[in-house]
């Protein structure tokens, strides 16, 4: 869920080395005494991980390290798939936490510790590409059901295995979770044994004041799970529910496991948060410098404590200058989803109607101000997609207008139905998805909004929008929430910009049409989005420089819904089209322009750059070349295809 | 859910009028003996309008029509939006009882009796054009959702009303379902009453024999609710359970009804199957000619009885002769999902690995013989989409190619975030949905798949199909398992189809490749699907008829892999190609076409037909019609567009 992308963390930081895991794993220690030791190394080298990508999730990977230490040190037999004892979190963004336990299990190389949200390296959440990650997660609520899967599988061909999933207590509020538990039962598969981590907090706050799960334990009973309660940080207790669940041979098992979020350094656990302190501050995000250091320091002098003994008297952390490699930009900077949060918010101050809905996002989708300004107007859904657009459709029946938040990747896919349900109610509800589109890569593709436009495009009653601008998004959002008449989705860059190009003095938002930010009079190329946009520009940049074709770029931020005849008359003229999707090949703004330009008289050439295969993670300079959608490839892409 | 399309029955039929329901209404009986006689006229009247539209629900119209009833007549306030006290259901294909109840309320006018399932009348499923519809219904799990945003709504705005959402008892295997629990629970929303009408069967069959839901009192209590247990059948435990509802000022309330499917007519009863019967006959499809007469006489013998208790001695039903307006195809007929299902089953045969999974839509989708063959690799999943859909890549991390089936307006949008995670990680993993396209048109929306191409097609890995005869279909199903090496998704017309078209002798399937139906010069027309082949093949003989274009028909199986190669040498030398689109819009084979096309050296005109609004419900020929996608509609486009 959440995933705020900050600054990496700069000079010198510190990591453990692969020798020293292996020394405590040899060590003469209590199997307890040495789970805890290397626990605590993996937190040190994942906090090293995160520090050094500039994002990650700190608080869930410190959280569950004890249970994924264990398991992987002492529970689990045979080495994977395709035959041995399967393990994978449900929510997946702890993953820096596993990974640094793969690395100090000599799974992984130990350089993957430079390589967490890297081109070709560490994804931001697991995928099946890394070695030894079993499926791909980061979207919520599917791990029991693929678990399930597996183990009729394993039935089927004769294997006896067990398969440990690791769900996180927020992921609990997904439907699929609960979805997912009677035939478990209903199939005696036993085999299969859930962990939650349950540290009491989800993406924003506590669960609590999120969505009350209210007494797990009498769910998870009522649903006919064998269920236990332990303290997830007790290497003893985990190995005896461990020892309870494999003696239930009629019943798939639930441990609900206490735990503390950022456990291991002591600011950054939630038991350390002030009364009065409503946000948790080290779910996503890179740690500030001096963070790093205090928690760094805090987590060493345990673990030289821990080494000491298990006889280990001589370790020292591996010192790293990381240089300055990511410095921040210097220049006034645009955030979509400000200008969008600041607008919802005036709108709101004129139209009482306007209810915002959140699924549990709020310090990503922008909507601190309106709770606070209007509390009783804000609907905190938890992470519960479904429900809440189904909730905002029922709020619409009865009068209101509601703003139905979260990412990109989970709002459009998980909620489609319900969305269409809505649709063809004819619903006004605005929807807003940020993280949408290939940028920022660093999340991996579980978060990489790529198929949104086809995916809300697709339906009637719904316009699709994406603002390149400041001001563009400004007149959007007040378009979608005061002009339109049915439902619209907002799609949002949720990166800080620093716009490189100029807007036309005499700009304005007209339905339907778009703005030229460049003239050019061979080529026309329509983009949208602040990254695109600025992608495009140095394109045409580019072009110019090489001699030519000379590139109109125009920003079309209406994205299945163009004036055709608008249309024509920009075109007019041109030969060549070419395309620019920040999105999946099929149902984005190509696909829409491919039908309006295919019916005219003369239609033009058309040049379609989009994202072709699943999106990959990265730092985003990288990951745009990757998909060879920077500006450099663009300038050859389009040079070729009109050359 | 379920929606077999069967015959209407010709003949004799009868209803009640409004008048005999009005004089109950007005008769000096006890509420419960005025509800009672109430309830079976409205079985009466909705026995005559699903007989008379050919298909529809009896099962469940008759097992919660006590309820709904009830609530009608005694407990609801006002009258309906945009104050009143509010009903509807959330299951929605009880939606003829409903219709029975609200004419004999007079609140919809008699002759709709004669309207289920046609153009501008009642449509399959409820929606919002109706009068008094509150919402639009047929997609499952939605209901308490939308009951908990209208309560939302009420309290911002300062009303005080009841909101009174049915659920199915199989509907509860949706996660939207205990989704939508715990806010209404922490939010104290206490207007909202749920009943589930707990009638033990699903579409299939029994629900304790799908996916046993187990406890259901004690999930309920689990997750905070008011719970009461009543019989569904019993006017007065209705009351009770209402007043007690009312009561509780903290909680929102479910009241599980304990009801008999098919309730009122002795041979439709649930309880009247024979213990060897697996599946349930009444689900949805209309009764034979003889079930239509003996259960009318059964519903009117009682009728009779529970006038006279109050003192109406003088009524009669009223005779209505249908004459015989659809008479069944002679010639042979082809059924896409015949084909299918023996094709599977042929490579289970040879392939051990296949695994089939279902989502309580056996009857209709043609896994039946496959259960029996091979039962141990049938999972039967419930309506639970997104469980399957994890469940199969689960599957397919166990090393099995598993089979998902259901209909493709639930299975991809519902479960669309769950298949993209498993094209992440390129499994193999075979999608079916039939009630593909808009026809047939009798279901509604809800149940008219017109946006599974741009939902499937959007993501990598994953080639979309549709066969328009059955070699194709035997064609494509075992290229997609035996062939394919990612995913695949077949979207299938259900409907058994007469084809007038002949097939090349020398027709062999070749991927990314259509195949030539009928040659022409000036324009090429592709279409795909059996019904919209045939509406394509008729016309181009009515342009031919009437002096021209001369129309190519191609027959394009392959909607978002499209050989570029084969495509420009199939529209080469001609100026005008059209695309008729069995979806909408946005991310059909026109929006595939329409790049590919402009890619050309020199693209042709592309004129695109497709779904552009809400799909109508109706009979088929008044549907293709509205839509302006029937024969004679395409060949006045045609001739318009390229003349």
């Amino acid at each position: 869920m959440g995933d705020l992308i900050t600054q990496a963390v700069e000079g010198r930081l510190f990591r453990a080395d692969t020798a020293l895991f292996e020394r405590v794993r040899r060590s003469n220690g209590s199997p307890e005494a040495k789970a805890a030791a290397f626990a605590d190394l993996a937190r040190f080298n994942a906090l090293y991980m995160i520090a050094r990508a500039g994002s990650g999730h700190i608080g869930s990977s410190f959280s569950s390290l004890d249970i994924v230490t264990w398991l992987h040190l002492e529970a689990m037999a045979g080495d994977g798939l395709p035959d041995g004892d399967l393990y994978f979190s449900s929510k997946g963004h702890d993953s820096p936490g596993l990974y640094a336990v793969m690395i100090g299990l000599g799974r992984l190389p130990e350089e993957s510790l430079d390589g967490l949200r890297r081109l070709g390296a560490l994804p931001g959440h697991p995928d099946i590409d890394t070695p030894g990650i079993v499926t791909n997660t980061g979207s919520l609520g599917m791990g029991i059901s693929k678990a399930k899967g597996i183990a009729i599988a394993d039935r089927l061909a004769g294997r006896d295995r067990r398969v440990y999933v690791l769900t996180g207590d927020g992921e609990l509020q997904e439907g699929q979770i609960w979805e997912s538990l009677p035939s478990a039962v209903n199939q005696k598969l036993d085999r299969v044994t859930v962990f939650v981590d349950h540290n009491k907090l989800q993406s924003d706050t506590y669960v609590e004041g999120t969505s009350d799960l209210g007494d797990l334990e009498a769910k998870f009973r009522a649903f006919g799970w064998h269920v236990q309660r332990i303290d997830g940080h007790d290497m003893a207790a985990i190995r005896t529910a461990l020892d309870n669940a494999a003696a239930d041979t009629d019943r798939p098992s639930i441990v609900l496991a206490d735990t503390v979020k950022g456990k291991g350094v002591s600011f950054m656990e939630h038991t350390a948060m002030a009364a009065d302190q409503l946000y948790y501050r080290y779910h996503s995000g890179a740690p500030s410098a001096d963070d790093y250091r205090r928690g760094a320091d805090e987590i060493w002098d345990r673990v030289q404590l821990r080494l000491g003994e298990l006889g280990i008297t001589d370790a020292a952390p591996v010192a790293v200058d990381t240089g300055g490699t990511a410095a921040a930009p210097a220049g006034p900077r645009e955030r979509m989803v400000d200008s969008y949060s600041k607008t919802l918010l005036a709108c709101a101050e004129r139209n009482p109607k306007i209810v915002a809905l959140d699924a549990d996002l709020i310090l990503d989708t922008g909507l601190i101000p309106f709770r606070e300004r209007f509390p009783e107007r804000f609907v905190e859904c938890g992470i519960a997609e479904q429900d809440m657009v189904s909730q905002a459709c029922g709020l619409a029946i009865g009068g209101m207008l509601p703003v139905a938040n979260s990412f990109a990747c989970f709002l459009t896919p998980r909620a489609n139905e319900q969305i269409y349900n809505a649709a063809t109610e004819r619903r006004k509800i605005v929807y807003m998805g940020s993280l949408a589109g290939l940028i920022p890569a660093g999340p991996g593709h579980s978060h990489q909004g790529t198929r949104d436009i086809a995916v809300m495009g697709s339906m009637p009653h719904m316009t699709v929008v994406e603002p390149g601008f400041a001001a563009e998004c400004e007149a959007l959002t007040r378009w979608c929430l005061e002009d339109n008449t049915a439902g619209a989705y907002i799609r949002l860059c949720p990166l800080p910009i620093e716009r490189d190009f100029e807007i036309p003095a005499d700009y304005a938002l007209r339905p339907g049409q778009g703005t030229v930010l460049r003239d050019g009079t061979d080529v026309v190329l329509f983009a949208y989005g602040p990254i695109f946009l600025a992608e495009a520009m140095k394109a045409a940049a580019l072009c110019a420089e090489a001699g030519g074709p000379s590139v109109r770029v125009i920003d079309l931020p209406w994205l299945n819904r163009v004036d055709a005849g608008w249309l024509a008359g920009t075109v007019a003229g041109v030969g060549d089209v070419c395309v620019l999707d920040n999105h999946y090949t099929l149902g984005g703004l190509g696909s829409h322009l491919g039908v309006l330009l295919g019916g005219l008289p003369t239609p033009p050439r058309l040049h379609h750059f989009a994202v072709d295969e699943v999106p990959a993670c990265g730092r985003n300079d990288e990951v745009l070349a990757h998909h060879r959608l920077d500006a450099r490839s663009l300038a050859e892409r389009i040079r070729s295809a009109t050359g």
